[in-house]
């Protein structure tokens, strides 16, 4: 059952290997079919060499699962609070990328220094609330909700958890990693910039933000081809 | 038509990607040939991998399509101000490149700090002033134009437009590509200096500053081969 | 003799460096067949690209050549140490990786920032005291095995030597390089965190630490699969 | 004439770009022949890709070209002056190795702050005095000069010439290949290390630095195969 997303979410989990997003097993991404309601993710703790097509888990909503031999990775809670809270999303990504980690490591939200960031997020990559340990991915799950409905879902497809690291969400799995690969070029510029000036941060002016956000992705854009 | 110079272009625009100056569609280069004032340009937004030397689009100095099915770059305006106010320049260049756009996105310009810097560029990289966004791509231009016209136009090959990154021109697309990558090393090795001295910036001595670039642009030159 | 554990050894050295964990000659792994108590080495200072599975040395207990026409590791003693004092250690690695050597070099511990230290590591990475000099290889094992043991066996794979860099442990050689890897990811990350934080240190708090050290490692982990 | 001695150094100009020490035309390496005293030297400014064996320049001692159809390097009269006042000198090298050069643009010695920088240099890499420019090269030659014999020869295989980059010398041009490329990575580690101790250097104990120094280039040293 779903073939078609079943290879698309493996390909993606695999193309943030390749595009160094992922090392060892640090990370998963997922894909939903909306309508059947039935979600697709990497299975847990899987070396992603040996990853194959049909090592995807189906779950339904509730994380029971409909297809597969192996567990779901153990951040399918809160991939499924995502796609249960958000219509829009189609895909979730998690990862621990370098520098996206060490923002959410150091308790900052990546600042919005430049255009480059602002052609991809209208402002601050937030940080969450800390999850509580009792209920730990649910509450992360919780957590990563409350952050994007108080930024506005549209504008809010990445946040970070604090001393964890970046989720990311889009209309599909592809465009999700897409996204989290953006992010981490944003961390690592976001990083170099305030080191040069030792630490202070210069946030990119609200006029020059709403510019190149709405050229690319406003109602008259004009950025790329129709 | 121009079918030399289309070439050209669109492997100038793949080897920016190929030197890690470009990611996605994160840049973009021209030239121009000076007989019919004509002008070849990447179209916008279209992924590196997939473009053709067709896509290039052919414009006349007012930027209107003279060939191709594309839409020309966003950023169209900014060469086409450059290619009408610096008679020499026969290709342009703009990357968000690592180093160099960390340097936009701080304000400040990029230090001349050593030899290898001054073998190419007679002093800092300077910052533009910010341009309005009314008339936004063509305010670049002139942002670009007046601080290119201020610092001397053959000792100015490259500038950074604050919270943006950095934009180059040079004799023809090939060695405007050459001038954007060793933008991004002397950005990146300025960056690591002032590191080093904990934010001091220890400027190369104007002795040094004129040796090196006369040793290799004078004309009493004795760099190279003839 | 040993040929399955020669032949172990040998890829781990080689793994170390298409890893990137070691350059020139700056590490060596070592195995330990605890039915014979032989342990199999590197030989000293052999490029690794000449390095053949018949070059691997081995030792009894006490540093006696059993097997091979070549100078074992001068690291030698150091790696019997854990050996002789640590019942579960199948495999030891030392490297030179860049981010742990820095930390190392800079005599400061590697703190635990995040859920991905805590994924491997129960807390700090930590510095052993200075060897002395007179009997050096041999206080060097001596002062790693009274770190280990101070931290705690099982919660202390890895320990920094100060000035010189990281030694590694695990129960085979090939988790002992995987361990070295994580590592070094850990050191570059804490190393851009205290960056961003302006030198400040904000250690994870203990119940994360625990629930993520647990989840994948305690006695009801369910990180993984069965 | 000197087939042999031209192929190492061509070799050695052509590893440079691949061990990253050199990119474009920022380098160069040359060899000695003893016997006839001939040195053999990369033509100035030809790009690397394009570089071939017979392209090599053949000069005497005093710079004359003695075979050859291109230019030499312009920094041959310092590749001239080492090969003079050091006997054992075999091989220079000259680069502009990203943080070897960031250190002599930062205008400060690479500090030996642990035992991987103690394997190699008896301390820490110094700076020469600046020179000259009206007669440049020779005024660069002498100052590396007059600090390799301050600082005593056989201790002293590498300095930075201030704002410029490192010159290393070596008993044959392959040595002094390796040797600049251990340089570039302990300046890379020196950096990283003084960036976590917030700009304090915590130079390596003489007692450390003498024992790794010795145990592998002193007269009983027992690092490595006989």
């Amino acid at each position: 059952m779903l073939e078609r997303l079943k290879k698309e979410v493996f390909e993606a989990n695999l193309q943030l290997v390749q595009e160094k997003l992922v090392i060892l097993t640090w990370g998963n991404a997922s894909g939903i079919d909306r309508e059947s309601n039935l979600v697709v993710i990497k299975p847990s703790g899987v070396p992603y060499h040996k990853l194959k097509v049909r090592d995807m888990v189906v779950v339904d909503m509730d994380g029971k699962i409909i297809e597969g031999d192996l567990k779901p990775s153990v951040d399918l809670p809160i991939h499924l609070a995502i796609y249960r809270n958000i219509p829009n999303a189609g895909g979730v990504v998690h990862t621990h990328s370098h520098f996206a980690t060490c923002w959410a490591q150091a308790r900052k939200p990546i600042p919005c220094l430049g255009t480059t960031h602002a052609d991809y997020f209208f402002g601050d990559i937030p940080l969450t609330e800390m999850p509580n340990t009792e209920d730990y991915e649910n509450s992360i799950g919780q957590q990563i909700i409350k952050c994007i409905l108080q930024n506005g879902v549209e504008r809010c497809k990445a946040v970070l958890v604090p001393g964890h690291g970046p989720f990311v969400w889009g209309e599909n799995v592809e465009k999700s990693v897409e996204t989290a690969f953006v992010l981490e070029q944003l961390a690592e510029m976001a990083y170099h910039t305030i080191m040069i000036n030792e630490g202070n941060i210069k946030t990119l002016e609200e006029v020059y933000l709403r510019k190149h956000y709405e050229r690319k992705w406003g109602k008259d854009a004009y950025y790329g081809q129709k």
